[in-house]
């Protein structure tokens, strides 16, 4: 037993389990890494690949290519359904893998709180997938309202709805809404005048982090690119043509983008802990899941709580700096040791893109709140470093300083759309 | 009607459609471009797609890109299923379209002649999709060759079979084995000695437009990549499992790569022209469909014999020189002239890559036989100036430089596949 290393077992290669896999990597251990996908997924581009921007490759990274050099990192490409405590067991649909030590790092997903309808009829948009059909989808509206002869229909295949006042859901409004502005200048014999872009929010402000002048800033700039931003407005239900809000008003539209909410994997909840109602498993302030002794969990499906109003964010800081703190955990667990650290949240701030040389940066003690184009050129300047690999740091640099100077997107294809 | 201006529909925005539409966007006439994809594809790269070189958005462009400055030429996204020459309509599954002239540029698809069984299990290398199918198929065998732990069923997950010694199969084969020296590189638990790859040709040589020594030279580089290649050899069957060879030999395999053979798509035989056995219109010296007065077609779906041995090869060079005559008789024809231009194709050579840094190229009037670096350097210039869009030939050159220097793939990421 003294020669075997201690096994440690990753579910989910987002930023929180790449970053402690990377910090595993140099101990004396055995590492697995777990997720049902090759890649590991830049979620905060998401909505450039859903509107034609970036390429897929451009946001998704092998996952093998971070771990070259490591050969104490196996990647096992599986999706999770369940831990066996008793066992000390992770189970996939590819069999059991045993651990000393398992973090579960799995993420999130779309949360259409219970509205089956909405979910079978709108898009969400947290995978790579959902992303594409979006993209192919949009574009198709496009194709489908030049051949049609019916100026309802057309209409409503030129609506394009966003729900979630979020970042994800402003980035795509203002992302959709230049997008518009490239059709037009290719569609010869389309009227433009029957586009309508709407963003639907169902609290009074969109993103919350931000201050109130930011909020108002950001809405005065989406509402001047020609999108209708809908403010304490709940949706209900929509059946694939038309959205139904709370105030019984209907929207007609073929495009219903959910960007509202979030919600741990659902296999979180088959994991022996305790989850919140938003899927999320509660740990300990050391991390660990509450009741475990060597099982943790971090990022998105954790459910961390203490010191703090509410849970933390789910957002890429909170889970790396939290694997910081669970590397470091499990090594003493290793070492024998009882005194686990605390992890303690830095709050690195916030930061939305609205277009095109717009953003915003909420103030914070590293530096001072910006809009317009210098905040446009941080918020750049923090995805482009943030991406992995060099190559597609300088693709996209290039791709995007191309797209600003040359106001077109090559990414307009329709791939996969039955016509 | 003196004021009504001649319209011409082309059918097909290919290598020749494109072409075509954009010589007549300069004429004072009025041109439907109908295709069923929303974008022009550079079909000569689609092997890097599907080898994860480059990504979709590389490979396709827009079409109405090409035409934004030109209100007089429209894009009409639907499937041509047919022409009905006595009422001059294009029937497509999005209605009826007109037309003075038409010109079919609708190219080809793969030939399986008449091999259901293979065709059902196969990958043909003629679409995006096709292509993407291919590499995520060929990733995720290298996974689940990790996960098993079945020798047999491992050997057959690594094997990879290309039938066709064109250019396309030897640029696959060659493109799969430096992938499987990539992967190599990262699948720290895999034992590549199971890995194998088979180039597999009916006739006894590869790359029959050239001569003799570069074939020769072409197999043995290929041979040297450590792909097998089997010459004189022919697929008779395969039920996703065992290919079955004409000689009763068997291999087992989960990968056939179909590169054999090329059949105009199936519509064209609905056009009212005579077809040939692969499905071309036969066309007249003037390139018009025999038998018509202002139906015309070019291309890979069109079968040109006057004064050649044989059809014209299916290659991008006939088809844009094609466009010119078409233009220039089409013209004449509007302006009332009887007499015609007679088609005369410019053979320009022929090239092929066989894989990092090689590359052989044909002697023409123009060029020197070559080999080795120097023609992949030949193959790389031609390719990247043929590609559309001056951000696409930089974006590409960037990549295959990389890929050059670093040996890595950065679009190894599997969509689409059921874990």
């Amino acid at each position: 037993m003294a020669d075997k290393k201690p096994r440690i077992v990753i579910v989910g290669a987002g930023f929180g389990g790449v970053k402690l896999a990377k910090l595993f990597a140099k101990d004396d251990v055995e590492i697995t890494l777990v997720d049902r996908h090759n890649y590991h997924l830049f979620q905060p581009l998401l909505y450039q690949v859903s509107t034609a921007v970036l390429s897929t490759d451009e946001i998704a990274y092998p996952i093998r290519t971070f771990f070259r050099k490591n050969p104490n990192v196996e990647f096992f490409m599986a999706k999770a359904q369940g831990v066996d405590q008793s066992r000390n067991v992770l189970l996939t649909n590819h069999g059991e893998i045993e651990y000393d030590y398992l973090v579960l790092a799995a993420g999130a997903t779309t949360n259409f709180f219970g509205m089956k309808e909405v979910e079978e009829h709108s898009f969400g948009m947290k995978s790579l997938q959902e992303a594409l059909h979006i993209r192919n989808h949009v574009l198709h509206m496009f194709e489908r309202a030049n051949k049609s002869k019916d100026p309802e229909e057309r209409k409503k295949m030129l609506s394009f709805v966003i729900v979630g006042g979020g970042p994800t859901g402003i980035e795509e409004a203002g992302a959709i809404s230049e997008l518009v502005g490239i059709q037009k200048k290719e569609f010869h014999n389309l009227d433009f005048s029957e586009v309508s872009i709407k963003l639907i929010e169902a609290t009074p402000n969109v993103l919350p982090m931000m201050p109130q002048n930011l909020r108002d800033h950001t809405v005065e700039v989406l509402r001047g690119k020609g999108v209708e931003v809908l403010l304490d407005t709940q949706v209900v239900g929509y059946d694939g043509h038309t959205i139904k809000l709370k105030n019984g008003e209907e929207i007609p539209t073929s495009t219903l983008i959910w960007a509202a909410g979030v919600k741990a994997v659902p296999f979180i909840a088959d994991c022996g802990g305790e989850v919140d109602r938003a899927g999320r498993v509660i740990v300990d302030e050391n991390l660990r899941v509450n009741g475990s002794k060597n099982v943790f969990a971090i990022g998105d499906c954790a459910n961390f709580c203490h010191g703090t109003e509410r849970p933390l964010p789910t957002v890429a800081p909170v889970a790396t700096q939290e694997a910081k703190v669970a590397h470091e955990n499990i090594l003493r667990l290793i070492r024998g040791e009882e005194n686990l650290q605390t992890f303690v949240y830095k709050d690195l701030g916030a930061m939305a893109t609205i277009g095109r040389g717009q953003a915003v940066v909420a103030k914070t003690s590293m530096n001072p709140e910006m809009t317009g184009f210098i905040a446009w050129c941080a918020w750049m300047f923090v995805h482009l470093i943030r991406l992995a690999g060099t190559h597609t740091n300088i693709t996209v640099a290039i791709k995007w300083t191309w797209n600003l100077l040359s106001g077109t997107r090559l990414g307009r294809i329709i791939t996969n759309i039955k016509i």
